[in-house]
């Protein structure tokens, strides 16, 4: 075949591609739609497009066009004169392909189904509180994934294949070395600190009038460098965002009338997430290697704008004052440092999604290693409801009345979402991580967060982790900005250093 | 071929059009949002979706596989055991296959490219009010209408080809009547009315709050039975109405800071439409007749709620203290029989989009007439700002001081729209001829007017119109619920009923 012919194909190749991206962009969109604020009773016609149009999107994926691309891009003669972002760009599509592909398409059909109603079950079962009416379904769920993994295949530990999906190449064997690094720092910690005296958090219980929370939002926003031509700021229940190409990244927030921070610091987690997709590299739109390149990385930078700089000591010396200003009178009598020491309070809770900086990775561990065991048979579905509270008692020295607080709190299982958990606190590794290279890298990164001068970070991160969207892996990104692979030690450092002065411990 | 196979094919090809009409769903929505806020540097990647979407669904429409099922479903012997409903669908998508058809790829292509430079063009000459700037491309764009007519064929008149594209089965000989004894009637009202006293508009332009606005606009929405688990009001420079499907239809409209009456006849016109829309028949969704049977009868519903019932002075006689409440102390002086004249003032005018309920008419009329004079070869392109405004001054008795506030100011023609403009003074035509019936129909038309009780209004138009979506054309509509064809005289003696007491006329 000529040079002429193996472009062309490629060009066809990547317009296949590109076709797919377009679809799945539309299916955002109807998405996003739907959850800021289609009218409901339009509903029903749309979840039909979204059917046809991610139909469309899959069939496309693993279609017999699709094999044979593949089939010709993977073989070493032309594979070879790939460049390196198409030999991605490939590898992505072989990958999705090969996945969807081993799988039956009647089995899928009723792995579906089966979600679709212990979604349902699930809700219900918290409701009343009732483990027993879930289990069945967690049973089959549990059941099909261990089917799929043998489909799939794996390495090593059957769980490693799901971690895989959200976290490529993440394997067991890492997970319990950092997180039994993390958990060993981190519990003792936690225990010295319920020993020493706690925060006033009162004031930050006040009626907040939401336009002005609003406005404070949308100031910090700006302020962090999210770009308003590039996205947009709405409201919903559960906040989110969604990157419908670098140039269409929106996000989400909501207004607690009786709590300042829980929408400043829901939106600036969500801008760390916008920050990564309104920044990948334009060479990427319309390639499936146009989005982050895991939910840990992704995870990461939510935390790193949320945490290490959101709740940071200078970021409060130089914004507290504005915050004062926006609620005349709320906030006059209490000082900066009191602001700073409330808004970082830590205390071990039953709810996941209320967790503090330091107990969440605990809250991830116990599910974890959950579902470690349940993969590898260790105990059962039926064994959950008393491991999970003995966990909790073991980690966090706390337990659940009932199971709709403890076992029952997350929707995650119910939609099979097994692997996904570890994510959250693979977040919070790699973001303390990236912290300390940019520390040594931006020498001054304490003074700009002082200054309010967050453009030499973004830039930063930008150039070494946000441009790239998912042409490097998750390891391959963490070795070259930081020069190693994933070490735990770099959290644990900077919970140390930011919790012990906090609560007065030496 | 068995009844089964009859039923199967017949259930497959519904689901093909159901196919399409998601694709537009889709794309509608993403127009939609476009036009609602979405963040411009996502504008390329997304032109692009709507490219994908567009296309696919008219490969859809053209397809062989459509041409099979329109063969089919067109055979004597199967057509005959279609009902009714499916006739019509058999005979939409023959209608739009042909029409595609008959045009050659290539030429269409380069139409689009043709009225895309066009417009910008047109954007430009405006601006410089140079209409020699624009005339190549309008001629190219008449010459191609041209072409386009001897490819699709026609009856007497070469325009009817492109009126029947907005208002099926309606032809040049038909309007030429209606539009004549209109004019007959119209022309010398407008001159009396010039002649008496001129009510006093100031108060209308003072400063009124966005927001009250807004508040008004909802409360009205809701009094009207705009039904908002279907849809939602937003804001863009342009309003418009666009029906997603029967249960999702929105509306938006603008708040201009210095003038309440803008935002609020333009909502309660964006309503009639949605209120056309919301209440299509359910059997008729995911259909190709699942939407507005012509411009015009569209057209006639928003000018029927905007006018008829907006602008009526049983609906000032129970809403106008709700308005003065609404803004304080800015209408307290303001009795109801002024605001009433103010907001029904006509006055000749140049702008046709600032134009009132009487004088509107007249700006169609002159657009129809040259359009008619340029399809038949009465004039050229180069004749147009003439011919412009010698019809200005003859039918208004204005004259533009240049082409920008004259021939240059609508989109339609550079966006190659011919045949459009007749379906706003059609809408008032079919308006005035339902309100008749409507008020013979249901005596107490007024009273329920002046109690703010539209449910039986709105029930009747349902009942009768709304719900057959396209399954009816325009004149089997007009002529099953009012008896008779599309007559002027409706529209000429509610203007003179209107008009005459406004102004102290005998």
């Amino acid at each position: 075949m000529s040079q002429t012919d193996y472009q062309g194909k490629l060009d066809e190749f990547r317009k296949y591609i590109r076709k797919i991206k377009h679809y799945e962009e539309a299916v955002g969109l109807i998405y996003w739609d739907l959850r800021t604020g289609a009218p409901k009773k339009g509903m029903n016609e749309r979840s039909e497009v979204i059917g046809e149009l991610s139909t469309e999107a899959f069939k496309l994926s693993v279609s017999d066009e699709m094999g044979e691309y593949l089939d010709y891009f993977t073989e070493p003669d032309h594979q070879q004169q790939l460049d390196e972002t198409n030999q991605r760009i490939v590898g992505e599509a072989k990958k999705e392909y090969d996945r969807s592909k081993k799988i039956p398409p009647a089995m899928y059909q009723e792995y579906v189904v089966l979600t679709s109603q212990a979604e349902s079950k699930w809700e219900e079962a918290k409701e009343t509180s009732d483990f027993a009416m879930f289990q069945p379904y967690l049973e089959k769920i549990v059941n099909t994934n261990l089917k799929f993994v043998e489909l799939w295949g794996y390495e090593g530990h059957k769980y490693n294949t799901l971690l895989d999906m959200y976290e490529p190449g993440m394997t067991v064997e890492k997970l319990d070395e950092v997180f039994s690094a993390l958990r060993q720092e981190v519990v003792p910690l936690l225990a010295e600190i319920q020993k020493a005296e706690k925060p006033d958090r009162s004031f930050l219980r006040q009626k907040f009038d939401a336009a002005k929370q609003k406005q404070f939002s949308l100031f910090i926003l700006k302020e962090l460098g999210y770009d308003f031509e590039a996205g947009r700021l709405d409201e919903t229940v559960h906040p989110f965002a969604t990157g419908l190409n670098p140039g269409d990244v929106r996000i989400t927030t909501r207004y607690l009338p009786e709590d300042a921070t829980s929408a400043l610091f829901g939106t600036i987690h969500e801008c760390g997430h916008a920050l990564y997709e309104q920044n990948i590299s334009p060479d990427l739109i319309g390639t499936n290697l146009c989005t982050g390149t895991s939910m840990g990385i992704h995870e990461s930078q939510s935390r790193f704008w949320e945490n290490m700089v959101g709740r940071s000591r200078e970021f409060w010396s130089r914004y507290y004052g504005d915050l004062q200003r926006t609620f005349p009178g709320q906030l006059d009598d209490v000082s900066e440092d009191a602001f700073y020491r409330a808004v970082n309070h830590t205390e071990p809770s039953l709810v996941r999604i209320e967790a503090d900086e330091l107990t969440y990775n605990l809250h991830i561990m116990i599910r974890y290693e959950i579902e470690k065991g349940l993969l590898s048979g260790e105990f059962t579905v039926a064994d959950l409801p008393q491991v999970w509270n003995a966990k909790y008692r073991e980690y966090l020295g706390v337990e659940p009345d009932n199971d709709a607080e403890g076992v029952l709190q997350d929707v995650h299982w119910a939609g099979g979402s097994f692997g996904y958990f570890p994510s959250y606190a693979l977040g919070n590794m790699y973001a303390a991580q990236f912290a300390h290279t940019l520390r040594q890298e931006i020498p001054q990164f304490d003074e700009l967060l002082a200054k309010g001068d967050f453009a030499p970070i973004k830039e930063f991160l930008s150039e070494h982790i946000y441009k790239y969207g998912k042409s490097q892996t998750p390891n391959e990104i963490i070795r070259r900005v930081t020069g190693e692979d994933l070490n735990p030690q770099y959290l644990v450092d900077y919970l140390k250093d930011k919790y012990k002065p906090l609560y007065g411990l030496s």
